[in-house]
Order: structure tokens, then sequence, then C-alpha cells
């Protein structure tokens, strides 16, 4: 008499069904649209690379049965409804994007893509009992390289009255994004369209962390506790250009020096303990540009962010009284560029990541992140949480961008087993 | 019966026949050829501009019986051998350039050229009895803005074995020096070639100053007792590019903030009391250049000049310790990009220029020159000295580049009276 096979309920689990081999080996098929020298990828929003990549993606989420979706502003759903399921009810729903910078890396965007297609299969293996619809979102434009600005497909989804300025946008080349968006969608076939927005019962996404944190502090998962706000600005200081050699020190204007007095200010000024404030002056311009010529004229940009949005409220204020009292001979304007409130994560999703990820035994850590992704977006209509996988050295944006397939498997399972036991659940979660 | 004519000393001065007029409406005629807008000249070496200008002042100096020669590198003698003059002394020597800056103004070079041009007349007009022959030079390329290096006219004259490697030098288009010498001085005839070099028993430039000081100070006539020696370097900082938004400040290793504190360090470090140091930093290249990535990269030149050479001596040194000391997490190199010596003026030709000045009651100050001349070479093999005008404002290498008709008539009565001093002494200078 045969013994009946005893399955126990961690056997079960989705995450027992993760395949590094096939995540990374989709990393890798990916990554050939688009390939630049030395692993890296220019998959610009809405360009041939971009639909190409969609085709794929959409081509893997057919041989698992799903259904696909577009909306209005090129978002696409891929959606997955198992025996069991009641459609009626608000899915659960996970992705990222898969455009890229120009010089860009592997992992970025694409890793929560496929770390997605990597939970539907595994909860599809582990034949788990779901009550949910599942869907996978492939976010339009999230880098904003191309067209700006940047998340334009998360954004157009929860606020649907930006979707006609966004379609207006142009490149530098003059086409219209709405032109772009029209020609490339002939690329791949959908089976639907859909209007923006909707009820989402919950969005977990996974991305690679980007900064060096998980990596440096030896952990395997990262909890995003927020996403920092930020307060972007060009400061534009006028002195006079002048002779190097004719012009005595005490009678220039000298940009340069007027600019380097007020970015040192506000590095010294906008300073916290926790080095959770991050202040960056990324390009500065200083013109003529002439090794025997005083600069008589200095341009530069300011970045700031901050989980904090109470420090954040602060910010132009500062920036502009630091400004004023350090330009001395010269005239210095702040304007702003652009700005976006900190988002803090869902407490509960938070929580059922930290409980997931240590069952599995994983390290984890809490942090906020400095980079922006769709899910600032989503937060806004419905409990959002992120997954941090490590980045090798905090490089991203960058060829040079790496994930351990072993990490990219960990996060992927992390996010299977959280989805199933969310699509298990046909609670009200909205 | 008649009463004889007497005429005093003094009015035979030579400077009594200097006339602002036709001296202001030459430079007028001159800032035609190669006119840009606002009253700004282009006028690059061995342009058809260049020559065009040539040919107008050689004109003019035939009207007065010049002769005119011209030697392997382009460089124009106009000589006036006046009756009793014995031409087998050396001359007397005065002018300047009539190159520009792309973007120049309309007495920068000229108005030694024409300043000499009127000392001539004046001289002749005047009835002096003149020993020494007495020439004009228009030296070639003395702005280096179409051909580097700059001065080369003045340099290869005392430095024969410098033509060779400067007729070779190629513009940005490939065009070689030569081959423009060739072609642009087909433009103007020339009554003699002569070889580089010779004898000067004495060369006087007057220029403007390009500077702020003599109208600040409300002088008339700056008295230039050396010209700055300088040290040009350009410092590369090498740090990490990163993700403005997830790097920690403590991960970062900024390029821009370590340019920062070296540039910071070396503008408080080297600094004189007497504001007789200037310190530019004129180019800043910051990479990326991207708001929101910390720049991995930063470039800036550094350019220090001196009249001190014992302090110029030991700028190298003290300009790669700061740098070392000050890079933090980033590594700096400091490049020698170029330099040259401080020159001393001939304290006898100073105190001439000071005693005629005072006879002629103009204000004046004793002042070094933070620009290069071609005076500077010059000095290498006869007593020499330059004479300044105000510069409005000090404004130079720019259409707004403006001395007023008096201001340059003073200088040119200056140089007459001066010039005809000498022309008169033949005892041997050299």
């Amino acid at each position: 008499m045969d013994t009946p096979v005893k399955i126990t309920a961690d056997e079960r689990l989705a995450s027992r069904f993760v395949s590094d081999e096939r995540l990374w080996n989709r990393h890798l098929l990916l990554a050939k649209i688009g390939e630049i020298p030395n692993n890296g990828v220019c998959r610009l929003a809405l360009s041939k690379e971009d639909s190409a990549a969609r085709a794929l993606v959409i081509s893997w989420a057919r041989q698992l049965q799903l259904t696909c979706a577009s909306d209005p502003i090129g978002n696409i759903f891929l959606r997955c409804e198992m025996t069991g399921c009641d459609p009626s009810l608000a899915p659960v729903v996970t992705g990222s994007h898969l455009d890229s910078e120009p010089s860009g890396g592997r992992f970025d965007g694409v890793f929560g893509v496929l770390a997605g297609l990597e939970a539907v299969e595994a909860i599809q293996s582990s034949g788990a009992t779901v009550r949910r619809p599942l869907e996978i979102a492939i976010w339009t434009n999230e880098e904003g390289s191309r067209f700006q600005p940047s998340y334009m497909g998360s954004h157009a989804f929860v606020c649907p009255k930006q979707l006609e300025s966004f379609l207006a946008k142009r490149d530098d080349r003059g086409i219209r994004f709405s032109a772009a968006l029209d020609e490339t969608s002939k690329n791949y076939s959908v089976d639907q369209s859909r209007k923006l927005g909707g009820r989402i019962a919950a969005y977990i996404e996974a991305h690679i962390e980007q900064g060096p944190v998980l990596e440096a502090s030896r952990h395997q998962i990262g909890i995003v506790s927020s996403i920092f706000g930020f307060e972007r600005f060009e400061i534009e200081v006028q002195g006079e250009a002048a002779h190097a050699g004719t012009t005595p020190r005490r009678q220039r204007k000298d940009a340069l020096v007027a600019a380097m007095q007020i970015a040192t200010a506000l590095y010294e000024t906008l300073v916290d303990e926790t080095d959770l404030l991050r202040l960056t002056i990324g390009r500065m311009i200083v013109e003529p540009g002439s090794a025997t010529v005083v600069p008589g004229r200095a341009t530069f940009t300011v970045d700031i962010r901050s989980s904090d949005q109470t420090v954040l409220d602060e910010i132009p204020r500062r920036v502009r009284v630091i400004t004023a009292d350090h330009a001395g001979a010269c005239s210095a304007t702040v304007h702003s560029m652009s700005s976006a409130p900190s988002v803090s994560f869902d407490p509960g999703l938070r929580e059922q990541l930290a409980r997931t990820a240590a069952n599995l035994q994983y390290s984890t850590m809490e942090m906020p992140s400095g980079a922006g992704h769709d899910a600032r977006y989503l937060a806004q209509i419905c409990p959002s949480a992120m997954i941090f996988v490590p980045s090798h050295k905090g490089i991203s944006h960058n060829p040079a961008e790496y994930t351990a397939p072993s990490d990219l498997g960990n996060g992927a399972r992390v996010l299977a087993d959280v989805i199933a036991g969310l699509v298990m659940n046909e609670k009200e979660m909205e």
C-alpha cells in the first residue's frame, strides 16, 4: 500500500517555485533589446526598443494565460485570473517599467516587471487558491529621459486629468508623445483597451535599490518605508566677466566664487546627523568659460530630498536666504524647477513584507527610497509598498548596474509570497 | 621791420602736433574692418580682416614716407628715416598688434600701432632733428585666439628658432599658419623682406590698460613697471557618479564638492594684502552634469599671476600641496598648462616716461601689467617700457571696450615726446 504524499504548508509556498535561472535569463534577454556597450541598455520611452521589450514580456505573459490590456497613456496590464478567482474584486497589482535612461543598466525597472511575472508563475505552480485577480503593470515613461516629466504612466493612472498635457509633450526632436505612442503600440497586440485608473486592492513594486546601503550593511531585502520628497532649484549667479590678469580681486564680481560660496553654505547648513537629507549640486555651468577670464556667470542646480515633509516645507525659504546671504558682490536668483512631497508606504503591507522575508530567513532593513518610483503615485490611491534588492556599489543609471541572480531571486520570492497572501484574501483592502 | 618769430622749446615738442581727432578717426576706420555688433571687432590673426587692417595702416604709413618691411613670421616694420638720421644706428621701435579676439574691441593692440603712427607724424611735424631711425612694428598674432600660442610675432622676433614650429601650427579648421600667412600677405605690398630679429635701441609700447585701476584711481597715464609672470594649471578631480537620491553624503565621492574645497583653499591661501597676486578659476566642467546625478568628475583651470618671480617659483609646489590636502574622498591631479616668468621694464625708460608725462601735466602711476603684451618678449633683447591709458570700467576683449579720445591722445603725446627724445639721442642705448 502506497504511503500518501504529505505536502507541508511550507512546501506549497509560492516562493518555492521561483526560479533564479529563469528570472536571470529573462533579464539577459530583455537586455539584448537596446543593448549598448559594457552591458548597458538604451531603451528610451516609446522607442522601438521600448515596444520590442513590451512585446517580449507580453509573449511571456501569454504563455502563462495572462490577458493584456492597455490604457490611453500606454500603460500595460497583464492580468491573471486563476480558477476560483472573483474577477469583480479589486486586483492586487505589481510591476514597474521597461524604459531606461540613455546610458542605463539591465535591472532598473525591468526587475519589477520580471519579478511580477516570476511571482505569477510561482503562484500558479504552487496551486494556491486565489480569490483576487493579479495584475502586472508596465508603467509608461518612468525615466523621463526622452519625454519630461518622469512617471507619466503611473501619474496619469492616478490623476487622469494629466493625460491631455502628457500626450502633448514633445521630445528633443519635436516628436509628440501621442504620435510616438501610436506608432510604437503597433508593435504589440493587446486584448483590450481600458480607461485610466480603477480600483486596486494593493500595489507592491520590487526594484533594485540604486544605492549602496543594502550591500554595505549586508542586508538582502530592503523594505521601503517612504519615498523622499524633493525640491529642485536652479541658481543663477550674475557677476561681471573680466580680464584675469588685469582685474584685482577686490574689484572683481566673480560669479564662480559667489556660486561656490553659496554652494558651500548650502552644504554646511542643510545637513542632518542621520545623513537622510540629500543635497546634490549636479550641474554647474561657468561662463564664458575661458582660463584667462573671470567668470561673469555661473548657473547650478540644487536637488534636495528628504523623507521628512516638515523639513522639505522649509527648504525653499532656507535656500533663498542662504543664496542671498552668500552672493557677495554678485547678484543671485533662485528658480524653482520642480518638487514633490514625500510619500509613506502602508504600514500593514510593510509589516507583511517583513514577516514574509523573515519567514524566508532573509536579513531585512527598513529604508527610505531617495529615488522616485511609480509607487509614489500608486500610494495616493491604494495601500502600497516596495521591496528593494541590493545594487552592487550602489551604481545605477549606468551600464555597470548589477544585482546578483540570487539577490534578484530573493526579491522575487518575497514578492511571490506576499502577493500570494494578498490574492488569497478576499477582504476589502482598499 | 618784422619781428622774428620766436619758437620756444615747448612749442616744438612733438606732443603739440598729436591730433586727438586724427587718432580717434583712425581707430574708427580700423574698427570697420571685421566689425561686429555693439562696436565690436573680430579680426583674427592672418584672417582677411587682419590683412585688410595691415593694408590700411601701411597706406597711412606711406603717406608719411615710411618704408615697409616684413619678416618670415609676418611682422611688419614701418620705418621712418628723417633727414639727418643715421640709418646704421639701431632704431627706436614702437608698436603693438592689429589682430583681435573673436569678440574683441576697437582699442586693444590697435592703439599701440596708431599711437606710433601719430608719434611719427607729430615728430615729423615738429621739425625735430632726429639721429636714429624710428620704426612702428605690427606684431603678428598677439592674441593667440586662432593660432596658439599667443605672441608668435614678437616671440619669434626675439627667439628665431621658434619660427619653424610656429609656421607649422594649425587653426581649428586645420589651416596651417604658414599657408594663412602666404595667403593673406598677398593683400598688401611691402618694400623689403628682412630676417627675424635685429638690433633695437629701445622699445616702447602704448596700450589700453584692460583693467580698472587707472580709471578708478583717476590717473591719466600708467607707467608699466613689469608684466606679471604666470603659472596656469588644469586640475582634474575624479570622484564617482552616483544617484542623487539614493547615495548618502557619507558614501559619496562628489567631484564637484572636492573641486570646490580645493578651489576655496586656493583662494584662501594664495592671497596677498596688496592684491597683486592674481588667481582666477575661469573654467569649470562638471560631469555628467545632470541635476540628479552626483558629479563623478570636475575639471577646472587655475591661472595665477604675479610680478614677484620668487612668489611664482613657489606656486607649482603650493598648488599641488593644496590640491592633495583638499581632495577629500576623491583623487585629484594637477596638470601644468603653461607658464611665463615675470618681466621688469627698463628703469631708465620708466623714468623718462614719468618725466615726460609730468611735463605734460598728466597724473601718472607706476603699475604692473597683469595682461601679457609683445613688450614681454622685446624686453629680453632691448631696453623696453610700456605706457597705459585708462580702460572704461576695465572692460577688454569685449565689444564694450572703450577709451575716451582724449585719453588716447594723452598716451600718444607721452609716446611722441619720449620717442622724440630717444631718436634725437645717438648714444648707444643697446
